[in-house]
């Protein structure tokens, strides 16, 4: 028999805005993370595509802690907190569990390459018996064209055996489907909820049994998305599926980070969105423009990013 | 002309021991960097081979504090800094410099791949700009193989024209003689230190003006390593290379690290050293009896490695 846990459908790794001074802007992240709920999508805070990497545990705390602070449910809420250091995973993950957050997605640690399922087990057992909370639930970021370090299902085969409850899904970033099927037939029964990593993949996924997707262009896409996580038995799915691909298709043309961010400038009047932090580099004019033309082709639109520019009403005007 | 930094000859990578309980043993540390130095081998803490990234930025804090503290020498000290995170390499190598450190290694941001120079630049020059220190001397750490983001003698030759006298050198562990051969052509004329990433191209590195190598079998073949560096203009300097060209095969055999922590628990007795992070994974019984096997049958030992097994002295009897 299978259960499941708090998440289904559609979450999305939330972009990290950032101040003029290059500081994360909790504010701008707090009205963004609100129009992803109104749009029924969940909040991935602090994946790859939020430029978790690029922050301090420090102010990944801060940030959680602002958001909580501005009332954004926590039920909601699946931070990152994997690390290379297993002692910053365990600082990440506590404070989340504290804060009430519904799960979690763990990175596992990504510096050391061709290391041995025994080590990745190792390095995730250490974190869930450090944080020695019932409340837990992980989910394992499976993502080897970035981290270069996968989850195998045999780790995770290992891991749910001795974590039955507390190892609660996976996100599948390999952009591989035989892979993502494996998971979910080999492990669904199991009541362990499988996400896709990206919307292309999000009506097979549906259809398999999976529990939806975690997916970077939720952040410019979320109706359209969680649209069809509630539609996939419908008659237009097929047709639906297209829509979003076509969509995401532009994305890709351009580093989708800087890409979306540029889109959130655009739409939301608040250039400050289109920062990202060094590695990372910003579309440059020709490329936002060649951005906006294609997104204008294809009457892209986010309705509500105008109330998400700038700060807070309740922030002191400082701009 | 060239001028020359603080360094010359041959660092190590200092292996990091841990207690029974995990944590850092900052004594067993302080003692094998003492022999380091009786070795005149320098000491470039938080590499790759010192499980560096499995450490916390306030570990590693509080481990250059204790080191400093036992009075070793910080004119031989490079610690490495880079991490994913500015703000994390930015607060390390403030705290390296505040040290007296007369140089930092510095990775690149390593999670996301195929970042562009440009990106990398910013990465590099938020650093520098932050710890704004006339003191600070930046070596870069080129290792593809592990970071799988690179150094290019592009991004050299453009940090190079901004920061003139601090970045300082490079460590290239590209495994590739060809790149540290045109490194070492291109900026060795403007005084810029270019360090092999291992033993095995020291004589080639010295013969081509390069400053020396910075290598992880440092750590269990010190003296040997460090008298080639000495004597590479001697007639016997082709069999000294290949003499430690096969001492150092024999650890290849194995997972680096664990084996040179095997390596220096067998010489020293105390069991300790043989400990690893996740996701590393100590060797096992059988691999440990080959690894014994093979340097009895190339007559290895570690002359004084009984002085560095267990707590100083001055540590309370905890054990």
């Amino acid at each position: 028999m299978s259960s499941s846990g708090p998440f289904r459908g559609v979450l999305s790794p939330i972009l990290t805005p950032f101040d003029a001074n290059g500081a994360p802007s909790a504010s701008r992240l707090a009205k963004h993370c609100e129009s992803m709920i109104r749009h029924d999508v969940g909040l991935a805070l602090f994946g790859t595509n939020s430029e978790a990497n690029s922050l301090s545990v420090k102010e990944k705390r801060e940030l959680l802690d602002a958001l909580v602070a501005n009332g954004l449910p926590t039920h909601r809420m699946m931070p990152g907190t994997g690390a290379c250091a297993v002692a910053d995973a365990i600082e990440l993950t506590r404070h989340a569990i504290d804060a009430g957050c519904a799960g979690v997605l763990m990175l596992p640690p990504f510096y050391y390459k061709g290391v041995s399922d025994e080590g990745l087990y190792r390095a995730f057992a250490s974190v869930i018996d450090a944080v020695a909370s019932d409340s837990l639930r992980v989910y394992l970021y499976h993502i080897p064209p970035v981290a270069q370090v996968g989850i195998s299902l045999e780790l995770i085969a290992r891991l749910l055996k001795t974590y039955p409850g507390i190892v609660q899904g996976v996100k599948d970033s390999s952009g591989d489907w035989n892979n993502t099927a494996a998971m979910i037939k080999r492990f669904g029964p199991q009541g362990f909820d499988v996400f896709a990593g990206s919307e292309t993949f999000l009506l097979q996924t549906m259809r398999a049994g999976g529990a939806g997707c975690i997916t970077a262009t939720g952040n410019v896409n979320a109706p359209a998305i969680a649209k069809l996580a509630h539609d996939w038995r419908n008659d237009d799915a097929v047709l639906q599926q297209k829509r979003l691909d076509t969509l995401r298709s532009i994305f890709a043309r351009f580093p989708m980070i800087p890409a979306m961010k540029a889109a959130i400038a655009w739409q939301s009047g608040d250039e400050n969105w289109a920062r990202v932090r060094a590695p990372l580099v910003e579309l440059d004019s020709h490329q936002r423009a060649e951005l906006e033309r294609a997104l204008s082709a294809a009457n892209f639109h986010i309705d509500d990013a105008r109330q998400f520019a700038g700060p807070l009403a309740s922030d002191t005007a400082r701009h």
